[in-house]
């Protein structure tokens, strides 16, 4: 058959997880943690089960669930979202970006995709017919270049796609990177996805450009999240997506003849668990701990750490190291010194090698500290 | 912004539901049962998520999953699949289904949809830019019309969507119909989309004419399968795909981008469940003593059954009692009995009214017996 993704091979996370169990390595690529999740969270799940809700889910979601969210944002960011017209509840992150994306693109549409960036983006922009408008974050912090923005905006500009905490890098929007945006989108019909899976894992006490924070913003957005990044469960595939109602009526049109709804005990489980502010304010200060934890490791090593601000991932530089390209670099570490990571050319269409890898340090202690022992004799 | 589904309303799944609930009827309307599900399967899963495995599964799925349905398939049609290349699970069959036609279908394609059908087939189809080519099944034992569908196959047609058991009618496919399949599809590019995901609920041993049997047909064939409606758990959202290598390879790109991979715990647990060849040779059985005992309760009312020889329902026919449209008698009933159920007629692109309304009858005898006494007043 005709392959509506041709250029599509096996992803570079299976691909360097493959490699990690190959060779015994221990693997900080592809982003998920090793330690274990709230045992409260999955007792609540046993519980929801036991308790019988093991059917459908209402399509936009359990109700208590979308309510405790909007709570959450209201208490977060100071803004009313309505549960009942502008929350769905899907099973993951990257369903949402797929659905929000089906739901608006329509063939020749440009879509303004900045790189490095999740490997998603551009299928799913590609696969509905519209087209993506490639610019590079500037090296090395990774920050978005709004003079060049405005000189790719053309009529067919439908979407912006913006990612803070940002991965694979780890850089997040500032204040001025949100006027800029404003000044942009302003009196255009320009519409905005911010896909903010990594919320809560930001530091330094950074906040959180959500565009939930502006209401002005948040007016042509799609805002994706995911429990499964925040609550360490990455294999829940839980998330949901905010758009004010005209937007959110098209996204439950696609999402019903989709996956028509998410995991129903999770849904009761979670709308329970949120309850506690704690669930959702204690995750930041313990990956910072973390990131800190392991940078600290690192400064023994010849890596040179770019700065994360937040998300599960650091990216680190090795020319100090070797002149080799990224891929084969990541590829050789994982063969012979037993560490996995990931090569962030891999997030950029044109293979452009920036010479860094991501870490994921979303790892425990031992696991942290192991890898930077075998990093250190490289 | 322009639509994408302009006539896509609310479904009447959760119509029918909201006024079950508003009006406090007996909800004989969406397919789910309201009996509990297997003990055995939600301990497996909590096993599973206390475990630790509750980060991403592969997203062609949990590999021991996939080799039990390899070994289900073995047994039950004498079929070899490849786990490895041909088995992808996925969150729900309306995911699969709706997967498997985003991956094959290009503007302008046409695929052949049989009707009543199911509610997600015709948007699934023009969200990707496709034609549907409707044909009615044959009133009243709802079989198709093999000669009609040889006068609509053009050089256009990519697909024939079936679905046996048939829901909403409980129709299945015979062996006659496999016969005028294959002389249809033979020498041609037509591709096959089965709907089974009421395999294993099939009555009076009428054997299951899944495209697993045959392999000069499941060569061309995306074979859709669901774990909710088997195993009473419609809310966990677990299925799976069945497409040789070449189909399955193109699926998998477009499912890694959508959700990307299943609940894991849930897959854990079912990999395990699926041990016991008793987990689903005991459905049949269970099943089609609700059918009976359902319809020796209706024999005592004023609506006459259609033959169900599968899936979670049964049509009957109020033409004895009114001359109302099927949505009006339904509605009222609801509001007036206290009973809901779905009429077929939602189910017709062009609203044709059978005078039909479809029972669920997976619930509980008290259920049932409820709501046939409810239904004798009528
Ligand atoms: C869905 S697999 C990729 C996980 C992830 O977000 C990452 O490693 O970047
Ligand atoms: C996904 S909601 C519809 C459930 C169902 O299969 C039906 O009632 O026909």
């Amino acid at each position: 058959i005709d392959s509506k993704l041709p250029d599509i091979g096996t992803t570079i996370f299976t691909v360097m997880s493959g490699l990690a169990s190959k060779h015994n390595a221990v693997n900080l690529g592809q982003g998920f943690p090793d330690f274990p999740m709230s045992e409260e969270l999955t007792g609540l799940v046993n519980t929801a089960m036991k308790d019988g809700f093991n059917q459908y889910a209402p399509a936009p979601g359990w109700m208590p669930l979308r309510e405790a969210i909007a709570e959450k944002i209201s208490f977060l960011y100071n803004t009313t979202v309505d549960p009942d017209t502008e929350i769905t509840i899907t099973p993951g992150g990257t369903y949402a970006i797929y659905t929000a994306l089906t739901t608006v693109l329509q063939p020749g549409d440009e879509v303004i995709i900045f790189e490095p960036a999740y490997d998603s983006y551009i299928p799913n922009v590609t696969i509905n017919g519209a087209i993506p408008v490639l610019i590079d974050l500037q090296f090395p912090d990774y920050r978005i270049n709004w003079e060049e923005v405005k000189k790719k905006i053309t009529p067919r500009t439908r979407m912006i796609m913006l990612n803070t905490p940002h991965n694979p890098t780890g850089s997040v929007l500032r204040e001025d990177d949100i006027e800029a945006l404003r000044e942009i989108v302003q009196d255009t019909n320009i519409l905005i996805l911010s896909d903010e899976v990594y919320e809560h894992l930001i530091f330094d006490n950074i906040p959180h450009q959500s565009m939930l924070r502006y209401p002005d913003l948040l007016e042509r957005s799609f805002v994706c999240f995911s429990f499964g990044k925040v609550y360490h469960c990455t294999g829940w595939k839980m998330g949901y997506c905010v758009a004010p109602s005209a937007l959110t009526k098209e996204f439950r049109k696609v999402h019903q003849f989709n996956c028509f709804s998410a995991h129903t005990p999770s849904q009761v489980a979670l709308a329970a668990f949120l309850q506690n502010r704690e669930s959702y304010l204690s995750l930041a200060p313990e990956m910072q701990q973390k990131r800190d934890y392991f940078q600290d490791l690192m400064s023994k090593t010849r890596f040179t750490p770019l700065p994360s601000y937040g998300s599960y991932f650091q990216c680190y530089q090795y020319n100090r190291i070797s002149d080799e390209g990224d891929k084969d670099f990541a590829i050789r570490i994982t063969k012979e010194f037993g560490i996995a990571t990931i090569p962030v050319s891999a997030f950029y269409r044109s293979g452009k090698d920036d010479k860094v890898i991501r870490f994921c340090f979303a790892k425990k202690e031992s696991t942290l500290a192991q890898a930077a022992e075998r990093l250190s004799k490289i």
